[in-house]
């Protein structure tokens, strides 16, 4: 049979690409067609799908990581489109906090995420979509922005280098010195990350403490990020996705007219996924956590959305099921398969997703070919 | 389709019947028919088992339990053969054991088992299944015996009671008080126990602490065991089965001439498994605990050799699997299914697996019929 097979990654144990490769191995060693989509939501491993499912190149570049280190961090090519791929997670992503003082939001930059941008611009690139996401930094961009040649200065008109402390002192900026190639390139935001800047679910107060920030420095690092806010684009309200990546999100809206697609949106468009789902006869998705937050969108049940529409049946691989199946049917998910078979603690169990999961897949096809053409 | 299912008992936690009727509800509930066969292996359940396949009776009858006490136990019945169906579990099993003196094997005896058969016999039984296991009694089955009639004399010529301190005296044995209606009842034993009497896995030494006997008791336990076993039949090596159910096996084999044979050959004589499974789509099988034991011919790989031979695809539900699959699928047995889902711990499982197995049985059938009539 034609098998699509697009499986999200399974959080802190397996990527999209690793766990379709397993379902790929199992299903045609037993004969069947097997296309796989990699999965990407913005964050690590965007720039390995995206790159994956085009048929792009993986390209190098020096770059700062959040903490001034110089590291070596790719970006996705893609030169018959001039098209670039890069993601915040790889120079400026959480990877690189190691609890010290040195890498504390307040003394760290997305500068390496801008430098990324020059180094794609300098192979040519004319379009570039930019994933966010398992970002280490909390610097509204500034860093991304000094990259690119943006100005920051405090009330003394000191130039400002970029960091999280420097956040409550801008008081205004110059982009005299932006690179002037920048206006000929188009930018797409990969993320589905919806938070605003600032406020309760924004990037200080919902997502700052992963990143190193102690609670009760939330409040003052919250009004920095409001005044920077404010230098910025004069307070305006800011918007669903601008708090992505520590506000990323917001510099690459604001300064570079960045369109936030979510991944799936812009991987399906990509790879025509609906055209592949449309001519399967069976679907395999899956996530680690299926659960009813599953419902308001994430991979399978927009794998399943579509399926639905061509009468395509879908399964659905998952680390952990809560949920009521009936909800999951009616969004065309057809069966859900947990990967899991023994008794097992959740550390073993995600430290054997692998085998669990080639286990698993190879059970389901021996079940769905079971009966062969015997009348059911 | 036509499915038959003949799930074993998930030992300590649902019989085969129960198992069997989860699976039912989920298959018809979808139109499918399906034929349940419930599974014996001599132990408690058996008279349910037989009684079920069979469409016979249960008669209530009042008897001495392993103790001494007075209880109702029952035993199967169908009127048009004359057959009877007992357990050894009934009246001397193991759920009498409190760790008290008084159920201590030293006092303790099979005799109700013997008014068990009294009661077929007084009921018209020709022919008398008698299972064995799951039984709280070392007795070499010197209770049953005094109940049907036979004597059992020490040195000094004074009658014994019935019980174990009492196999270390008895020097000889009279049957003219047996009752004469024995030898018109042909017996047969259902087992699945294939210890002797006597060493290292006989009665006293594989089977007697879980009933009770002390580490240290055992050399002097054996000893007596030993007298016994002399005295009844000079000394002939004791064969496979006699150490079933605490000794039971030995003396229906020597005094009522009892044939053995396994729980399983028994239903599937009795209920024309081969037939059912030869005209049938799909075989549903299962146990609690599937490991490299199973291999050596318990239910489901017995149901997956018959299935073989007429090509008929077999699924196995189990509690655990820990095995080659491949060594199942050569007996026939094509895909093992366990019924575990999620992170739980083994008492958690013990306690849902009426849920677990229900969940599973419903995805099963979805992935069976999931591909209704593709080209697969």
């Amino acid at each position: 049979m034609n098998v699509v097979t697009a499986v999200d990654s399974m959080k802190g144990s397996i990527s999209s690409i690793e766990a379709n490769q397993i379902i790929t191995k199992v299903f045609t060693e037993k004969g069947h067609i097997v296309k796989d989509i990699a999965i990407a939501d913005g964050g690590e491993g965007t720039v390995s799908a995206i790159v994956k499912n085009g048929d792009g190149q993986k390209i190098t570049a020096h770059v700062h990581a959040l903490n001034g280190q110089l590291v070596t961090a790719e970006f996705g090519w893609f030169s018959a489109k001039k098209v670039a791929v890069i993601e915040s997670a790889a120079a400026s992503g959480i990877q690189y906090l190691d609890g010290t003082k040195a890498t504390h939001p307040l003394n760290t930059s997305s500068y390496g995420t801008g430098e990324l941008i020059l180094a794609a611009i300098n192979h040519g690139a004319q379009t570039i979509i930019i994933g966010l996401g398992g970002t280490g930094t909390v610097d509204g961009g500034m860093g991304l922005l000094s990259a690119l040649g943006v100005e920051f200065f405090d009330q003394e008109n000191q130039l400002l280098s970029a960091k999280g402390s420097h956040l409550a002192v801008v008081d205004h900026f110059s982009i005299e010195q932006v690179d002037v190639r920048l206006a000929d390139v188009s930018f797409q935001i990969a993320s589905d990350v919806t938070s605003p800047l600032l406020g309760e679910t924004g990037a200080v107060y919902m997502f700052g403490q992963q990143k190193g920030l102690a609670e009760n420095e939330l409040t003052n690092y919250e009004a920095g990020m409001k005044n920077y806010q404010e230098k910025i684009c004069g307070g305006i309200e800011s918007v669903a996705g601008d708090g992505a990546a520590g506000g990323i999100g917001f510099a690459v809206r604001v300064f570079l007219k960045g369109v936030i697609q979510s991944g799936f949106a812009l991987i399906s468009e990509q790879t025509g996924l609906e055209k592949a789902i449309k001519e399967a006869d069976l679907v395999i998705t899956g996530e680690g956590k299926m659960d009813d937050q599953s419902l308001q969108g994430k991979v399978p049940v927009g794998i399943g959305r579509i399926a639905k529409k061509y009468d395509v049946p879908v399964i659905a691989f998952v680390g952990s099921f809560d949920g009521v199946q009936q909800r999951f049917r009616e969004e065309g998910v057809s069966v859900i398969v947990p990967i899991i078979d023994r008794i097992t603690t959740l550390e073993q169990a995600m430290n054997e997703v692998e085998k669990n999961l080639q286990i698993t897949a190879k059970r389901t096809l021996d079940l769905l070919t079971l009966m062969g053409k015997k009348s059911i």
